[in-house]
């Protein structure tokens, strides 16, 4: 019997763990088992909820509180239609709102998998696009761009790029607006992205915010690629999982999608409620082909622990799921100081995310980048940032300066 | 300036909750500001994010971990566009990963407000549409239907419809499946209302769950509305609030449209994270359209605090917006003894909303609904259920003696 599995931990200092679990399992699927008569019984045993794994964690001298267990249930496929809001119903609609409980991870059939392109271009894609495959990416962030009009818009864009950048977001509150609505941001920013590649050398990759009334999603992501967008922002949590799924397994939007993690706090901080940031950010985004995915980093200003990003990171690399990877990209705070942390916990397969730590290096926006590609650089030699700012790169001496230097 | 309004409730020991307020009012708006040239300033100052309010709760000997403020920032209109995603990307996007922060309440600018035209029918529009205008509303749930047929789909319907209810909602977990597709399960069940009202004289609406892909959800609105649908369920948090409004706001999709709670529990039980249940289940659910919203009650099985209660409620019906009043539909574990008590808490204008209350019932589902019916008459003439029930109403004294009595 095909199924797709939920881990959730539950807490509660006196309940009978496996009882309650057997009563997630028959309630969130055939809502009752012991009354149903033996012939009924055979006829509902393929839609029944299995309990997998109880785990009790009750060690002696236990607090008040602490005491919990981390339970395992398999849905049957054949309960719930091959979509993210079916699944999430399933397995967490009601019981979402029963005591302390929070989902900690899924487990996807491979029948629920089927109906799931992924990512459209992963990691692969993305560095294909880029030519650039043996290091670490950057990303730079539009800052401040609420009232800006096309020129100055042009302007931060440009001095972005010249910077070395590989890749350059929106802001994500940046919405459709009448002083850079979307297609004209798009064609003045690609238009500066061909004049500074002929500088750098590089080519660039600008992530232009999706928003709006959900139906008009897919028009105006068409629209953008018309003007010449070649990747596309994405508030997910926002609009729902499904849509998501829907614009990247959509053949005509054939640009990389950068998912955001924006109201993501709003599910994964508490140890009791919601969902973890490694399903969310991790599971979700990739089952719904989120190419680059950003999340808060454990080093920055807006942080969360790093076992949790790791286990983002886990879900986005894995190599268990038939669906291209998506790229991390721990964001917040990053500084050139922070390079070889990142890139020592994430391996190469990484985008380096940026924003204050670009436009507020003291040598402007584009020094800014620089002292990044300079950091990048330096690790990937494995010389330390300090020797590498002494010998002839001012930009990331200065950055060290600015922010600290190598953690 | 037009702006909308969030209060946030934010837990620090030490903080300065007033500069923490400042920097989100600016961090979320224009970025920057005292860095900004006289001139830029100007420009930019009908894009400020302004503190209104800000409250410390420190009370001499306050504990490490509960002292708190509550922030009340407002957001220029101008800065974001006019739907929910934009707004929860705008007040709670970054910010809710930023520490110990709930976002507790919203407030809707007139401008903001122009672009939702709220529930289509609203409390007077079902209440007209069932003839029913001088007492609570009653609501079967549809219990344990995954992998039944058509044939027990529709027995089951039948027994609820006898009992005399007003309302009947599929199951939530019910997704569009071979056995019970959506058009033939409208019909069947449309068909045994109608025979039912030949004999109880009361109008039924059926909700059925919308459910499958977003992009294809209007469509299966207007299919099932075709096939005779007089209602629709939405699992509305799966999909985001936009596609309830847009549903809710099509002209062709008419008919009430009632939000399911289900996920809501991944946002509002933590007192230090996530989104309260009157922004999610009152004020939300009624901007972008439901007219009747189901919500865990203070009294069941699956519960939430009764001010919570009282808050969605008050979001529900308050007259300050322009919008239709949504009907309440408190939830989970109800049985006839809650009757008065619901009537109090709520008034008349609230639907009772029972599944097991109605189909556990000793007597049949038929006895379950009619002991429903007996104690609203009850309750509406003042009667004590106990005296009602022994002036010959045999069904509401078996729910008392299987339930427990009156509160």
């Amino acid at each position: 019997m095909s199924s797709c599995t939920a881990t959730y931990r539950l807490y509660d200092d006196k309940a009978d763990f496996h009882k309650k679990a057997e009563s997630i399992a028959v309630g969130m699927t055939v809502g009752s088992w012991t009354e149903l008569p033996q012939a009924k019984r055979e006829s509902m045993q393929k839609h029944l909820g299995q309990v997998l794994k109880v785990y009790v964690h009750e060690p002696e001298g236990v607090q008040p509180g602490e005491r919990y267990a981390d339970v395992t249930i398999a849905y049957p496929d054949v309960n719930f239609s091959k979509d993210i809001p079916a699944l999430l119903v399933t397995v967490f609609g009601k019981i979402s709102m029963d005591g302390r409980i929070k989902l900690n991870h899924l487990g996807f059939s491979d029948e629920y998998l089927s109906a799931f392109p992924g990512p459209k271009f992963g990691i692969k894609g993305i560095r294909d696009r880029l030519g650039v495959h043996n290091r670490p990416l950057l990303m730079s962030i539009f800052k401040s761009v609420i009232g800006l009009d096309l020129d100055e818009l042009r302007d931060q864009f440009t001095r972005q790029a010249l910077g070395g950048v590989d890749l350059i977001k929106d802001d994500e509150i940046l919405f459709d607006n009448p002083l850079t609505p979307i297609e004209k941001r798009v064609e003045v920013c690609m238009r500066a992205a061909e004049a500074a590649e002929k500088e750098t050398g590089k080519k660039l990759l600008y992530a232009a915010n999706l928003t709006g009334p959900t139906s008009a999603l897919r028009q105006q992501a068409l629209r953008a690629i018309d003007a010449g967008a070649n990747a596309l922002l994405f508030n997910v949590l926002s609009y729902g999982y499904d849509v998501l799924h829907e614009l990247s397994s959509d053949s005509a939007i054939n640009v990389p999608i950068a998912a955001h993690p924006a109201l993501a706090g709003a599910f994964y901080p508490s140890p009791h409620y919601g969902i973890s940031a490694s399903v969310l950010l991790g599971q979700l985004m990739r089952l719904a082909g989120a190419d680059l995915v950003l999340f808060p980093s454990p080093y920055g200003s807006v942080t969360m622990p790093k076992e949790e990003n790791m286990a983002i990171r886990d879900e986005l690399l894995s190599s268990t799921l038939p669906l291209r990877t998506s790229m991390p990209v721990p964001s917040a705070g990053i500084h050139p100081g922070l390079v070889p942390m990142i890139i020592r916990d994430f391996g190469t397969d990484v985008v380096i995310n940026a924003g204050g730590g670009i436009h507020g290096h003291p040598m402007g926006t584009e020094a800014g980048g620089k002292a990044f590609v300079q950091a990048i650089e330096a690790a990937q030699k494995l010389i330390s940032l300090a020797d590498y700012a002494a010998a002839g790169h001012p930009e990331l001496q200065k950055a060290l300066d600015t922010w600290g230097g190598e953690r």
